[in-house]
């Protein structure tokens, strides 16, 4: 079967890799119909030397079961199903508290982390599949397919950021960042209600697609002339949420700058550092709260998921080019020139 | 009037000084009956150099209120009262949401920043004094004096850290830090009915009064040890809510150590560094929250008053000294060098 092998910096491959196989009771083998290229792949695309060995890359995706071990129960051959970018098997503590990403499974892993495997091709042998697929109640051909495959990171990413900042009626939020994540994370808030969302991102094309997601404000300006104008926006003081759909050290700066005091800093941008400011001036004196972490995306599936079945929100259109495993280089190459959002790939 | 003056590092004297006075409409003129050192005090008594200002030193006291500005409402000649260690307008849309230390008016200061005043002396002018008193229901000689004093600061910072890391009857929680903020953080997760209370200290006469405030364990080892005790005790992966009272990075690390995945560690040791770690492995992989800062302590004023006033809690006890202005440099030495857990002046 064909798969997307990532090498050094800017160097994807598409190759001829053995065929995926159960090789576990509890593994299926799934059928991609549909994956993704994640702004998170972009850190590695970017920073990998030819010394780093090749890796198969990818965790977003979903696809028909082909293949089940003997121990699954909740999804079989046939059927439609997304997969959280998290394996885990939905019964540890930290599973049952929805913490998915904190699983204490011995399998439970990130794609990155699974030998041999990756969502960038043409199957997929999904490990713990009762823990980490969902099986979606349409066909594969469906319109709503690329609505329903942000389920498994980018809805569910934006939604962790929202949802544990506590966002609600009586909320200002600023989202920092016009990815994907960042312009979802505007429309999660947008659906718990926020009374006012603050985008900041300066690609017009994406911040249009912010507002249309609900944004409320969008602020091109970053650095001290972004942080004034937000908080010029915001009554003075800064929004009592902001989320950070980075990672970098000048988003987080910004983050910092733009909260209110007694606010929350809710970050899912990966960080791209170790240290950072949390000392009496940034954190502590205004008593600032900072959360965030790899979204528990398997915990909000159910939520979320009739909002897409009835239309109610449309988070498929980040995707706004589409290729087949081929164009999966140039996809790389496109989103990280910021030319294309987000790449869905239909191996 | 006397008053406690701060020099340079280890040098506390006690000087004549000219009499507080009001000076504005919405001060009150206090003459002192209790006041406190404060482990946050040590900081500059630790630090200070020759070259740095000498500064009028002390923000907790109680006493008895010797003349009122014509716009103070809420309390008059002859009444006790308690101040926040924060000077708040009560009015303000912080001070409204209970964040008095984030309060706007251009009076609204810490203590240290209020010039020729400070509470370690005979008698003190309070700003802004509608927000920042409130009145005691007892007679200056009461036997609850000591109690009502950690009002000001020590309980309500114990408490503080408790409440924003949302301590209830199904958490565990470890308090960092045997100094009197992390012994009436135990008794503030006590009172909010914590499951489990891991104290990490190792001054026994303070554990031992930890263990009377309600500290399930006592863990004497630190760093690598000290984190697999806690780990040992709660099963695992460490407690829900960490209480980091000290304000070193060691402590902050030994915090990020014992806190479980999806907890929070909320820190009210003022904290002497700026950077420190928030990347992946720290705060990100395991979704830690971070929270915290100087506690809005009024804000809890009346809910806590109640438990004093009937005995429930004895707050109070963290004193082991108590003398005149004369004994203050010596106080402030005994405290230094861990001979004195709190010391109370009555000036």
């Amino acid at each position: 079967m064909r798969a997307t092998i990532m090498y050094g910096a800017g160097d994807v491959r598409i190759e001829q890799v053995p065929d995926s196989i159960i090789k576990r009771p509890t593994d299926a083998l799934v059928r991609v119909t549909g994956a993704c290229i994640c702004g998170s792949d972009l850190w590695p695309y970017a920073s990998r030397t030819p010394d780093d060995a090749p890796f198969r890359v990818g965790h977003e995706f979903l696809g028909i079961v082909e293949d089940t071990g003997t121990e699954v129960t909740t999804v079989k051959k046939g059927d439609l199903v997304v997969a959280a970018f998290a394996i885990s098997d939905g019964t540890c503590q930290f599973c049952r508290e929805g913490l998915q990403t904190s699983c204490t499974n011995p399998e439970a892993a990130f794609w990155d982390m699974v030998p041999d495997e990756g969502c960038q091709a043409e199957a997929v042998r999904v490990p713990l599949a009762d823990g980490t697929l969902v099986k979606l109640p349409v066909a594969a051909d469906s319109a709503l397919m690329p609505s329903l495959l942000t389920l498994a990171d980018v809805l569910g990413t934006g939604h962790h950021a929202a949802v544990i900042a506590g966002v609600n009626q009586r909320t200002r939020v600023t989202v920092i960042g016009d990815g994907a994540v960042g312009l979802l994370a505007v429309l999660a808030a947008r659906r718990l209600g926020a009374e006012q969302i603050i985008l900041m991102g300066r690609h017009q094309a994406r911040t249009d697609l912010g507002r249309e997601f609900g944004a409320t404000n969008v602020v091109t300006a970053r650095g001290e002339e972004g942080i004034a104008a937000v908080r010029d926006l915001s009554g003075g003081y800064g929004t009592h949420v902001v989320i950070e759909a980075v990672g970098t050290m000048p988003a987080y700066q910004q983050a910092v700058g733009v909260v209110r005091p007694g606010g929350v800093v809710s970050r899912v941008g990966v960080p791209q550092f170790d240290d950072g400011p949390i000392g009496w001036d940034s954190l502590f004196a205004p008593n600032v709260r900072l959360a965030g972490g790899p979204a528990p995306v398997r915990a909000y599936i159910e939520e979320l998921m009739p909002d897409i079945l009835d239309g109610t929100i449309a988070p498929g259109k980040v995707f706004d080019v589409q290729t087949g495993l081929a164009g999966v280089a140039d996809g790389y190459r496109d989103m990280a020139d910021r030319k294309a959002l987000k790449v869905l790939i239909r191996p």
